[in-house]
């Protein structure tokens, strides 16, 4: 977005603490013994230790740590994620760090946090649990700004209503937690959580960046339902229903823990503005419980692979999908994918090639013919007592045929295809993190992912497809990708695997996903989250009117966050006390990858 | 909410018109000729003549129209509705009126008139149409407001995308428009509306109010997609994926009228905050385009009506509904109609009885004999080909039969039964007027709506309808009600029918809802939407964390719109410009209505 010179607004930021820079890149500042790697900007190292004296004064000092050793920078696991970096970083690893990293204990302490931040200015980023990889794991947009780790101890399952069908959850519950509090309780029978690829990541956190799952509750902002939220300011608000107090809560409690009202997690929109959606892939609230609705169990289940044989099946399937998808025919949010993303959860590259070259239309189908999967793959399920199964697999299995050499499986007939028997369990809620394996396609896996939004038609997944495989080859990478069926639209997402320790590697992926981004909005294609690195390049794709949405997103974001405390850039938005053009990040050139 | 004694923030009002005053309303100045029946708040006659010659450059003298003159206050039908005034005013009518209306032509008008109103400071109060009976119809909350008719000039339906099953509609576009529309181009095979009661409203007004409707897409809100929205600066947005410019658009063209992106309609978050929520009940922007999602035919339908002969099987029908609905088995949003609903619809009240007073359970158990109805009768329908029809019924069927005297029917077993037959379109989206009937329960009859959300429990159905009933009679009424069954709560309808042309009937209305709205708080039940005079109540029952809520609310408020030119105290909303507790409604005492 354009981003005009601008002075530092004085009458609302500076205060009680050292006079209020503009907030730029820190240089090259001697660093004393002790000190972070990166320090917050404008930030000497003396007064930020002052800082974590005061932070270990409100969390205690065993939730507080400071990033001053490089093994700190290590971890690269999903199941152990890094709190203070990008495991999957493109750029090196201190682009993207935090100076310290704090655990509150309850909400109450993320209230004085971000009270303690705005009185320091000290910019701060929240996450659930760090996970969220190929967007940026837990690294915060600003480097030095610091990590607030909301999963370490808020990781409570409040609720769950078998009645109302819903349960009510902290930061750091992730899929697996929910799910196997369903089963523990004997309560899978009567209800399903929904997933995504991975059940290592937070319900509340995906839900807030806006992920999907795979049932029919898939779309995971629409089967929320009420949000406790922390203000930049510390002020802690409950959306919706929240709002309206329950009678027999202590009013002499601290409100984050006073009993809350009963319809909170029935009703979603309470009286007035409804402002959830604003809390989310924003910088302008810290989410401290969300209540999320849960499915009830359908009554029967049967899931399905269908195989396509050939590369160019794409534009007719795409066609018998649309339809059946928005007659919820297709009852869920099933997949189709292309086969290398099958290909490498069964085996990494080596398993199938010695060249280091994007692998030809031959190489690929010789892939799918050993695998005895076809060149697009669908997923799906059909959910319901049997005679309602039947009818709607007549008309999918009817519809999917008309594709020439389209092949009909059902989980029992193969089980050693890994993919199927996983997505057998995510399709009806059951978390796993066996699709893990497609990273390692290339040594030292990582990944980015590029994920635009596509009409569901067959001409313009056809174009996206070409596109991207196009510019991926470029780079000598291959194409890994999938299309995931929402309502009206697929999120094409497109798996950039690149080897973390090859700084060449890490810059073709940098490059082929700032071009694709370029060359998506130029086709009037736009992408529904992204890495941090990509935040304001892509912000900036979403220019209509003068960037009119982007001049509302900063008026509000400096109404309610004067000092620009809370996540600074955080999807393109930088606070009245930023200088946005000092934090740009540098695209890399084709030419410079050769 | 706490209103703080506020002093008129000088740096955001003021500007190059007269000082600003802080908003109170208008003493008993003296009028010249041709002053309007009311002034806006501050603004002289001088002062108000010149606006409208201003107004009239923008528009054409031709929409605008001065509200001079008593008649203007008469008109009191539903389908030719005032654009003025509250036709089911509950105060006199002159406490809720408009001092001109205008109808801009096209959205650039509306920026323009946003721009000229900030330079006069004249609140203005949109409109898409005017009817929103029971909520307050066309009337502005602060006496004086400019009123804009947006249905007026802007009812276009810009588009109907048979593929993506949607629409994009201006705000002048209604139920009947839409639903013709479909009709006319032989789509009705393939796409329907959802509808809700009366099709005479505003596709748009009533999603923006958060209105549901009775198909499986009866939550208006959740089925939208995109929006365009005049800020109170009169800047232009579009929200979601319509924020991304489509490379076709001409970029000479003024916004508005610019191509919009193709995804605009299929993906509704797209990239950073999702704004749409806090466009709806609020007054923050003015909705002029809107995308909605249309239900694509089912394949096969069936209304039915159960009759329940007992006032208390109310507790067993509410606990069989809820795991029927949360399961989707009750696919659409089903409605449980208390017997006098209907009995209003076939006939007043003097049809049945000549006794001044509530009805007794008696005197209801003998018209609901006399219809052949139950004391509570359940509207809902089946979607899908016939053997998925079959399986729901059969579970249905099942689950009610156990209410003893259950009685099952199809429309085509009751042809002269008005509800069943106008269900029976209304739940398949065919649009009607027919239940306006209810209204002529007393003479001159006017309604106002008392609309809790309620759990979807027995004991909490049963407690409702107990303190509304209660109310009710105290104050001389009957109750009339229904509970519209949503996805996990239910919004419990109560329909205060009273005499607008008697004073006293129109107090004890106002006396019974506004001591609801009391009573519900007390035992934590909020209301999800009301009419003018209660915004200020209810928004005061939303006060968890010492009005935190509200507190946001105004900070954005004041933000966006820092002269408090939209609708100020919209949902009991009053920007920083105006002195709250001067607009406050006085509350009736029952002894007063002695």
């Amino acid at each position: 977005m354009k981003q005009p010179d601008r002075i530092a607004p004085e009458e609302t930021v500076g205060g009680p603490t050292a006079p209020t820079a503009y907030r730029k890149p820190n240089g090259d500042s001697p660093r004393t013994a002790g000190d972070p790697i990166c320090l917050p900007p404008g930030i000497s190292s003396a007064r930020f230790k002052t800082f974590l004296l005061r932070l270990a004064g409100i969390c205690g000092e065993d939730n507080v740590t400071a990033i001053t050793k490089e093994e700190e920078l290590h971890h690269e696991s999903y199941l152990e994620p890094s709190k203070c970096h990008d495991m999957f970083s493109i750029m090196n690893k201190e682009a993207f760090i935090a100076s310290a990293v704090v655990s509150p204990r309850h909400t109450g302490e993320v209230q004085a946090i971000m009270r303690l931040c705005n009185e320091f200015e000290i910019p701060v980023w929240p996450f659930s649990i760090g996970r969220n990889v190929g967007y940026g794991g837990a690294a915060p947009r600003v480097p030095g700004s610091l990590g607030m780790d909301l999963g370490c101890n808020m990781n409570k399952i409040i609720k769950v209503d078998v009645d109302g069908a819903y349960a009510l959850v902290e930061p750091g519950v992730t899929y697996f937690d929910l799910h196997n509090y369903l089963v523990e309780h004997n309560l899978r029978d009567k209800l399903w959580v929904d997933v995504p690829d991975l059940g290592g990541g937070s319900v509340l956190g995906n839900t807030v960046e806006r992920g999907v799952g795979y049932t029919p509750y898939g779309d995971h902002y629409m089967m929320h339902c009420g949000m406790e939220v922390v203000l930049p300011n510390g002020e802690l608000v409950r959306t919706g229903m929240g709002a309206l107090p329950n009678p027999k809560a202590d009013p002499n409690a601290p409100a984050y823990e006073q009993e809350p009202n009963e319809s909170w997690q029935l009703f979603n929109y309470g009286f007035g503005p409804y402002n959830d959606g604003t809390f989310t892939q924003s910088s302008l609230g810290v989410v401290t419980k969300m209540g999320v609705w849960l499915m009830t169990n359908p009554g029967g289940y049967q899931s399905y692979m269908i195989t396509f044989p050939r590369d160019e099946d794409l534009h007719q399937i795409v066609e018998i999908i649309r339809p059946l998808r928005v007659g919820m025919v297709l009852q869920n949010v099933p997949t189709l994918r292309h086969i290398l993303l099958d290909a490498a959860v069964h085996g990494d590259r080596k398993s199938y090639t010695d060249s280091d070259k994007p692998l030809t239309d031959d190489e690929i189908d010789a892939i799918a013919k050993k695998l005895n999967l076809g060149r697009w793959n669908f997923y799906g399920a059909l959910y319901g007592p049997a005679p309602v199964r039947e009818v709607m697999w007549q008309v999918v299995k009817g519809a999917f045929s008309q594709v020439p050499g389209a092949k009909f499986y059902f989980p029992e007939d193969q089980p050693d295809n890994i993919v199927l028997q996983t997505r057998h369990n995510t399709l009806q809620g059951i978390p796993s993190v066996t699709e893990l394996k497609w990273v390692d396609w290339l040594p030292n896996g990582a990944h980015l992912f590029f994920s635009p939004i596509a009409k569901v038609s067959g001409d313009e997944a056809v174009a996206q497809y070409a596109l991207t495989r196009k510019r991926c080859e470029q780079a000598g990478l291959d194409f890994i990708g999938t299309f995931v069926v929402g309502m009206r639209e697929m999120h094409h997402i497109v798996c950039l695997v690149f080897n973390r320790k090859d700084p060449k590697s890490c810059e073709k992926a940098h490059w082929v996903i700032s071009t694709l981004v370029q060359d998506a909005a130029e086709r009037g294609w736009g992408e529904y989250r992204t890495h941090i690195a990509l935040m304001d390049q892509i912000a900036q794709t979403y220019n209509f009117n003068d960037n009119a949405q982007m001049k509302l997103n900063e008026r509000i974001k400096n109404a309610l966050d004067p000092k620009g405390i809370l996540a600074p850039g955080k999807n393109g938005i930088w606070p009245q006390t930023y200088d946005a053009k000092s934090w740009a990040i540098k695209r890399p050139s084709l030419a410079s990858l050769r």
